[in-house]
C-alpha cells in the first residue's frame, strides 16, 4: 500500500507538509506549508538540483522577484492566453473549470486547447447542469489566472509570475554582458511561482503557489550538435516514450536514430535523468514523454514531459521544451531593446532560441515520498527509504540509556556533528522505538551510545536499508558522513 | 570611498544585483534582482544562518505560503493598522508619504505615529506644497501596505504576507504537537515577504518584495530565567545602546544589571551577535538599540533594534522583541481554537510567549558588501574582503598558460571540486588579471596550476587578503578547504 492517502497520513503526522491557515476558517484552497522535516527534504532536493545540474554543468543561477511588470506578460503572452475555460452557474454562482467538469460529468476526455464553442455545444449536448445546485449555466467564458496585484499608490497594474522563467528571459541580456557569457549558456532559477488555479486539489500536486526549478539554456539554433561535453553523457539511458511505446535508449543512439533532435537537447534530458537517479526516484517509473503536436505549445519544436508514475498514474514532473528564440523575440520587440549577442565561436550575432527544463518541485518531492515509502508487514515498521542527500536527518544519535555518563558523550558527538551535518538527538523511548521514529521520516543512519564508548570510544552505526549495525571510531564519524553525502 | 553609490556600481557590474523588468519602461521601484554572484551571496548568508543559529539551537524550520488568508491579518492586526499616513496632491494626483515628505521639507523630525490631524496642521503650519507641480494637497490619508490578491473565481480576499512570521504563528500548534516539541522551542522560516511602500529607494535598503529570517522564540514567561543553555553565551560581548550611550557588556552582565529582561532574552540576543560576527560585518560598526516607548509596539515589553553602521547612517538589520502573549492569543481569539500547549516541566498549561529575531536579509547583504568593500589605491585593486563562508566563490582555479598540459591539468582539479566547493574556472587574460577579477567579488582563494604542478602534484594556493602564495599538494585541496569553511 502505498497510495496518496498514506502518504498524506504520513506527511500531517510527521510535519512534512500540511495545509496553510488550517486554524481558520477561510483558509484556501491551493496553499500548503512544509513542516520542519518538509522543509529539509524540499531544501535538500534543491541543493541536489545545484550539485547535479547546476554545478556539474557550470550553469549560473539568479533569483528575482516574483512580482513582475504587466509589460513582461504582454510580451509572453499570458495576458491574452493564460486562460482557462469556466462555466458559471446562472442559479447559485457556483464555477467549475470546464474541461475537467465536462470529462469527469461525461467520462470523455476533452482536451485543454477547447474552444468557447465546442464546450458549449458539448455542455448542451450532454445537458450538463451545475453539480451544486442543478442550475443552467453561463456560456463558458476565461479565467485569467494570473494574480493581479496593484502598486503604490497609483496602483500600477502588476503580476505575480506565473513561471519562473520570465525572469530569466528578461534579466539575460544583463546577465549574458556582466558575467561573460557564451553560448551555449544555462541560466537556473529556483524560487515560487503563482496560478490561481480554479480547482486546486490533492495537496502538492496542484497548487496555487509553488516552486519551481527552471534552466533556460540560451543557444545558437545553428551549432546545436557541436556540443563537445555531450561526450562525458552519451551513453546515459533515457527512457522515451513515443507514440505510445516506450523505448530504453542510450542518449547517443537517440540522436543518431532522429529520437531527439541534437546533441544539446539530449545532453540536458541526460543530466535531468542523471538528477533523478540520484534523489531516490524508481527511473524504471519514470520516462520522457514525447508531447503531440495538440499538446505542446506552438511555438515549442520538441517538447518532451519527464513523467513519473504514481498511485495517481503518470505525472509531469519536467517539461522539457525546444522554445526556439520565441521569448526572446517577443521581449525585444515589446521592450524594444536589442537582445541579440555574439557568437564569437563562428562571429555571427544571433538571437538566441532557447531550450528548458522546467521542473516543478512540489511535485517531485510527493512522488520521492511515495516511492520511498516502504512497509514491512511483517515487523510492522514504515520506513521511508530515502537516500541520504534528501533525508531530513541523515543520522539520528542515541544513547542506549541515559546514565552512566551516556547522556552527556552523546550530547558531546551531537555538538561535535551538528553544525555541518543534519543530526538529530533522542533519548527518548527504547531505542527500537527510536530507530521506528527515525525510519519513519527517512534517516539512513542511527549512531548508538553505549557503554563500550566510554571505554573505546566506538559507537554503532546502524543502517536503515540492511538493519546491519557496526562499531566505528567516533573520530571516522565525520568522514563516513562525508564519503557518503560526497558520492561522485 | 565605500559609499553607497561605490557599491551600487561594484553590484551592477559585477552581477550581485539589479533592477528588477529593466528592459521595460514600465518596470516598477521596490522591486529587485539577485544575479549570479549575488544569489550565491545571499545563499551562502542564509545558510550560514542556519548553521550558526538553527543548527546551534537546534530550532526547527517551516516555510509556507506567501499568500494567507484574510482572517490572519484581521487577527494580526495588519488589516486596520499596518497604513502610512499618504499627502496625495489635488491637482496632480501626486502620492507622498506624509511623516516623510514632511521631515524632507522643514528638516524637522517627524515620528512616524503621527495622525491624520497632526499632519494636516504640519502641512497647514508650513504651507507645504505637491513637489512635482505645486498644488495643495487634500487631508492626509491613510494607505495599507499590504497587497491584496483574489483568489479563484469567486475572488476570496487573501494577501501577500507582510511578514513572514505570522506563518509561524498560525502553525504552532501543529508543529508543536507534531514535532513533540517542548518550550522554549524556536521556530524559524526563511522567506519572501511583501510590503507597498510609498517610496521605495536605495536598492536593497527598502524594497516591495524582500527577504526575512524570522526566528520566533515560543517560551513559558514564567521561566524566562531557567535556561541552562544560556552558560554558553554568558561571556558573550554585547553592545548595548540605551538611552543615547553605547556600552560594551558581556551578557551575563547585561541581565545582572537589569539591561536585559531575563536569560532568554539575552541568550539569543548573543547567538545572533555570534552569527552576524561569523558573516564579516564589522562588529565594532553595530549596536543593540533599545527602542524608546513611542517607537515600540505597545505590546512590545523590551524591543532592540540589531543595527550596523553604513554610510547612509545606522541602519535596522534584525529587529528583537519580546512579544508578550499578543500574537498568540488574537490568533486564538478569532480562530476561536485553543493555542495553549502544557509546559512538562512544571506541568501547567500556558499560553506561549514569543521572543523573537526578525532579520532584514537584503539589508544585512548590502551591510556586508558596504563593510567588505576595500580600495587599495596604491595598486588600484579593487578587494571585496567577504569571509570564505559568505564568498560567492571559494577558489579560483587558473592555469598559468594553456598549453603544455597545464589547461587539462587545471580542468581535472575543477572537475574533482566543482560537484561540492564553490570554484571558478578561468584560463582567459594575465593571471594577474584574473586575480584582480577574483578579489572584485570576493574570493578568498586562487590555485593557480604552473609547471611544476605537472611534476610533483602540487599547486600555488594564493591568500586574498595577506596577497601570500605556498605551495600544497592537489590531494591536500579539499582537506584545506574542509577546515576553512567547518571552523568551529
Amino acid at each position: 500500500m502505498k497510495t496518496y492517502e498514506t502518504v498524506m497520513k504520513l506527511a500531517l503526522e510527521r510535519g512534512f507538509y500540511f495545509p496553510s491557515c488550517e486554524i481558520y476558517s477561510d483558509a484556501l484552497a491551493g496553499f500548503w506549508e512544509y513542516g520542519p522535516t518538509g522543509t529539509k527534504i524540499k531544501n535538500n532536493f534543491i541543493e541536489l538540483w545545484r550539485r547535479e545540474l547546476l554545478r556539474r554543468d557550470d550553469m549560473i543561477e539568479i533569483d528575482g522577484s516574483q512580482i513582475m511588470s504587466r509589460s513582461v506578460f504582454v510580451a509572453s503572452g499570458h495576458l491574452d492566453n493564460f486562460t482557462d475555460p469556466i462555466l458559471k452557474c446562472k442559479n447559485c454562482g457556483s464555477t467549475f473549470r470546464a474541461d475537467r467538469y465536462i470529462t469527469e460529468k461525461t467520462g470523455k476526455d476533452v482536451p485543454e486547447l477547447l474552444s468557447g464553442n465546442e464546450i458549449d455545444k458539448l455542455v448542451n449536448q450532454y445537458n450538463l447542469k451545475c453539480a451544486s445546485c442543478k442550475g443552467t449555466f453561463h456560456e463558458s467564458s476565461r479565467f485569467n489566472m494570473m494574480f493581479k496585484v496593484e502598486i503604490g499608490p497609483s496602483k500600477e497594474e502588476a503580476y505575480l509570475r506565473p513561471e519562473t522563467c520570465q525572469t530569466i528571459f528578461v534579466d539575460f541580456s544583463r546577465i549574458f554582458k556582466t558575467m561573460r557569457g557564451r553560448l551555449p549558456l544555462a541560466v537556473a532559477q529556483v524560487g515560487k511561482s503563482f496560478r490561481n488555479e480554479i480547482a486546486p486539489r490533492q495537496s502538492l500536486l496542484r497548487l496555487r503557489e509553488f516552486y519551481q526549478a527552471e534552466i533556460e539554456v540560451f543557444c545558437n539554433p545553428n551549432r546545436l550538435n557541436d556540443l563537445p561535453k555531450f561526450e562525458q553523457v552519451k551513453d546515459t539511458r533515457l527512457t522515451l516514450f513515443i507514440d505510445n511505446s516506450a523505448r530504453d535508449i542510450s542518449a547517443q543512439e537517440a540522436v543518431e536514430q532522429g529520437l531527439l533532435p541534437n546533441k544539446l537537447v539530449a545532453y540536458y534530458m541526460s543530466l535531468l535523468a542523471m538528477f533523478y537517479s540520484r534523489t531516490g526516484l524508481s527511473m524504471e517509473r519514470t520516462r520522457f514523454r514525447k508531447l503531440s503536436d495538440d499538446e505542446k505549445a506552438f511555438y515549442a519544436s520538441t517538447a518532451f514531459d519527464f513523467e513519473v508514475e504514481t498511485s495517481n498514474g503518470w505525472l509531469e514532473l519536467v517539461a522539457c521544451n525546444y522554445r526556439s528564440d520565441y521569448d526572446l523575440s517577443k521581449h525585444a520587440a515589446i521592450s524594444k531593446q536589442n537582445l541579440n549577442v555574439i557568437d564569437p565561436s563562428n562571429n555571427t550575432k544571433v538571437l538566441p532560441h532557447i531550450f528548458e527544463l522546467s521542473m516543478g518541485i512540489d511535485r517531485s518531492i510527493y512522488s520521492i515520498l511515495e516511492h520511498s515509502y516502504y512497509e514491512d508487514l511483517e515487523s510492522d515498521r514504515v520506513v521511508l527509504k530515502l537516500v541520504p542527500q534528501i533525508a531530513p536527518i541523515l543520522v539520528g544519535i542515541f544513547p542506549l540509556v541515559t546514565k552512566d555518563g551516556l547522556r552527556e558523550k552523546a550530547q558531546e558527538i551531537h555538538a561535535m556533528l551538528k553544525l555541518d551535518y543534519p543530526v538529530f538527538y533522542d533519548e527518548s523511548g527504547s531505542i527500537g522505538r527510536r530507530y521506528r521514529r527515525l525510519e519513519e521520516v527517512g534517516a539512513p543512519f542511527a549512531l548508538t551510545i553505549d557503554n563500550q564508548t566510554m571505554n573505546d570510544d566506538t559507537v554503532t552505526i546502524r543502517y536503515r536499508d540492511s538493519m546491519k549495525q557496526e562499531r566505528i571510531k567516533v573520530s571516522d564519524i565525520a568522514k563516513v558522513l562525508d564519503t557518503i553525502i560526497k558520492s561522485k
